[in-house]
C-alpha cells in the first residue's frame, strides 16, 4: 500500500453540461457531478477529478465484483433551517474511519485531509441540491479495479464520493428483532465487524429480509450463543438506557468497541461525548439481550434507541428476543427525560439550526466561486 | 426472490465483429465473449445473452459495489491432449452450488440446467481458445445491480459468465502460513464461510499478503483460540494423510462440512468419491494444526495437499505454526503410494487424455455451428 497520497490542489474539475434541477426530485436521486481517484500499485494515486455524475465501466473481473474488495463511509452534509448554511459535523471522523477500513480491506490509504478538501469542494459545486432543514447523504468508497480474477490484494483501485439524496428519517419507534447467535451471526473476534467494509453487509441481508417479513425494521445482532451479547441494531449502533438493578442509578450502556464486534460509529462517540459531558453514565460494556429482558420486567428499562447516520437517533420501542418473547420498551418524552429525544434535539441544532456561533464539530461549506 | 427462471431456448447471441487470435495471449486474458442475463424484483430474469465481451457500466451506488451483494462460481473447461474434445468435469455441481451462494446472499435463484446449457453454448463458441492439455477458467457470478445504496436485498441484479485465460498450476509444492486464530479468523458458526461469497474473501487478502511477504503461498486457516482446527488453506481445501497414532492405519482427513466452516468444494467432493471407491479410509472430522504437528514428530504424517479449482491438487512441503514453528511434510512419490499424485493423475487423464468413453462426470461441448 502506498503511504503517499493525492493532493487537493491537483483536483481536475469538469462541470456537467446538463445540469439537473435541483427542486422536486425524486428520493435517492444523485447530484450532477462525483469524485474518482485512481491508484495503482505502480503509480500511487492519480489527481483527484471532480466529473459529472455517471456511471462507471468495469471490467466484468474486477476484484470488487468478485471478492468483495471494497469499504465505503457515509455521512451527511445538512442545510440551515434559514437556507444560509451547508455544514457537515466532525467529517475528519469518517475518512479517518474509511482510512481504517481501506487497510483492513488490503485497499490503500490516502491523507485523509486532502480528501476532506476534495469532499468540501464537491459540495460546494453542487451545494444547492440540498434543501433548506434537509441533507445530503455523502458515500465516499473504495473498491479494487484489478482485473483477471487474482485473488489478492488489488493492484489497482478507485476511491469515489457520490452524494444521493435519501429520504428522510422517519419518527416511526423501531421494532428490533433478534438474530439467533446459533445461526446468524454479524460479526466475530478476529474477524472484520470493526470495520466499514462491504463484506459486513450482503450476508446480513438474509436475516434483515426475515425481520422484516415479520413485521420488525431491523436486526438486533446478538453475539455468543452463551452470552447472547448485544451488539449492533441493522447498520446502526444499540444503546440502551437503564436503572442498575442495584444501586437503582440511570447508565446509559452500549457495546463496547474492545470486542471489534461493532462499526465504531461516529455518532455513537458523538453522542457519548455529549453525554459524559452532561454528566450522564454512560457505559462502554458487555450485556446480552437477557439483562435487556430482566430490565424490562423488572420496570427498570427506561428506554433504547438505535443511533447511526442512516437514522440519526430512532428509538426503539420493541424488543423480539430468539425466543420470540416481545419485550416492550418505554418511550419516554423529552420532558420525562428521554435521552434520545435530547440528543435528536442538540444534534439537530448542530446540523439544522440557523448559524450564529462556531462549533469545534461543524465545518462549513464555502459558497462555489 | 423469484422461483422462475430464464430459458436458453430464448438466448439472444451477438458475436464480435472484432474476434482476437487465440494464440499467443498473455495470462488473465479473457475470451471473444461473455454471458449477461438481467433480474429485477418486478419481472424476473431477462433472456440470457451472450455478447461480446465488455466492460460492464454500473452506476456508482449499486449494491454489490458497497454492500457486497455477490457471489460466484469457479470452474474449467480442458481441451484434451489430441485437441479434439473440450469437456467440463461435474459442472452440475458448481452451478447448483452458486444457487445456494445466491440464496446466502440475498439474491435471485434460477434454473441451474439452464444456465449450464447457456455455459456451453459459450463454450462452442469460444472454444477455440483453448490450447490441447490446457484449460480455460470460467467464472459465472451474480452481482446486485441495484442503485440508490439502501441497505436490504436487491431489486436488480445482474448473472454474468465470463472466461479466462489463468495460467497453468505451478508443480512447486506450497508452504502454508497458519492463521493465528485469536486474530486473523476466516468462518465461524452462524456465519457465511460454507458460501462462495465475495465476502468470504477481501477481507482474507490481509494476511495472505502477510504469509507472502514471509515467503509463504497459502494461509492455513486455523478456527478456533483453544481447538486451533485446520479449516482450509487459501482459496482451497486441506487434506492429510496420516497414520492413525493407535492403530496405525492410513487415513485421508479433511475438515468436516458440518462445521459450516469451510466451502464445500468440487473437487474436494470428487477426490473423496474416488478415493472411497479406491477402498481408502476417508475422514471429514475435525483435526487441528496441534494433531498435524504431533503426527509429523511422530513420523505419522505422510503427506498433505490442497485441493481446490485454482489450483488442483497441490502438495504441501511445510507448515508454519501460529508459534512460527516449521512443520516438514513429506512429498511422497507416486511409486510411494502419494494419494496427491494418485488424484492428480487420476483426474488429469478425466481433464485432458483424449477421449476414448463416456464417463459419468464429464460433459463434452460440442463445436458451434
Amino acid at each position: 500500500m502506498s503511504s503517499s497520497s493525492f493532493q487537493f490542489k491537483d483536483t481536475i474539475i469538469t462541470k456537467t453540461s446538463a445540469p439537473k434541477s435541483s427542486e422536486g426530485l425524486p428520493p435517492y436521486s444523485n447530484t450532477d457531478h462525483m469524485v474518482e481517484i485512481d491508484w495503482t500499485v505502480a503509480d500511487g494515486w492519480t489527481a483527484p477529478r471532480i466529473v459529472p455524475y455517471a456511471p462507471l465501466a468495469l471490467d466484468p473481473t474486477a476484484s470488487c465484483l468478485h471478492y468483495a474488495t471494497q469499504c465505503f463511509e457515509g455521512l451527511k452534509a445538512f442545510r440551515s433551517q434559514d437556507g444560509k448554511s451547508l455544514r457537515l459535523l466532525r467529517p475528519e471522523l469518517n475518512l479517518a474511519r474509511l482510512n481504517v477500513s481501506a487497510e483492513r480491506a488490503s485497499l490503500p490509504t490516502f491523507d485523509a485531509d486532502e480528501l476532506l478538501k476534495v469532499l468540501v469542494k464537491l459540495l460546494s459545486i453542487d451545494g444547492h441540491f440540498v434543501q433548506p432543514g434537509s441533507f445530503v447523504y455523502i458515500r465516499p468508497y473504495l473498491i479494487g479495479t484489478m482485473t483477471g480474477l487474482g485473488v489478492c490484494a488489488p493492484t489497482s483501485v478507485k476511491l469515489g464520493i457520490v452524494m444521493v439524496l435519501m429520504p428522510s428519517w422517519s419518527d416511526k419507534p423501531l421494532r428490533l428483532y433478534s438474530s439467533n447467535p446459533k445461526d446468524a451471526v454479524r460479526a466475530w473476534p478476529g474477524g472484520f465487524g470493526s470495520s466499514k467494509l462491504g463484506a459486513n453487509y450482503g450476508p446480513t441481508l438474509r436475516e434483515h429480509s426475515i425481520a422484516q417479513k415479520d413485521g420488525y425494521d431491523q436486526v438486533l445482532w446478538l453475539f455468543g450463543e452463551e452470552e447472547r451479547l448485544v451488539t449492533e441494531a441493522g447498520a446502526s449502533n444499540f444503546v440502551a438506557v437503564w436503572k442498575n438493578a442495584k444501586s437503582g442509578a440511570v447508565e446509559v450502556v452500549t457495546c463496547s468497541l474492545e470486542t471489534n464486534l461493532i462499526l465504531p460509529g461516529i455518532n455513537r462517540r458523538s453522542a457519548i461525548e455529549y453525554l459524559r459531558a452532561e454528566n450522564k453514565t454512560v457505559l462502554e460494556t458487555k450485556f446480552s439481550i437477557d439483562d435487556l429482558d430482566k430490565a424490562a420486567e423488572e420496570g427498570r428499562l427506561l428506554e433504547a434507541f438505535a443511533i447511526g447516520t442512516a437514522f440519526f437517533v430512532a428509538p426503539v420501542k420493541e424488543i423480539r428476543t430468539p425466543e420470540g418473547k416481545s419485550v416492550s420498551v418505554p418511550l419516554p418524552s423529552l420532558e420525562d427525560g428521554s435521552i434520545a429525544l435530547e440528543l435528536r434535539k442538540h444534534f439537530s441544532g448542530l446540523m439544522y439550526d440557523n448559524y450564529t456561533e462556531a462549533h469545534p464539530w461543524v465545518v462549513v461549506i464555502p459558497k462555489d466561486n
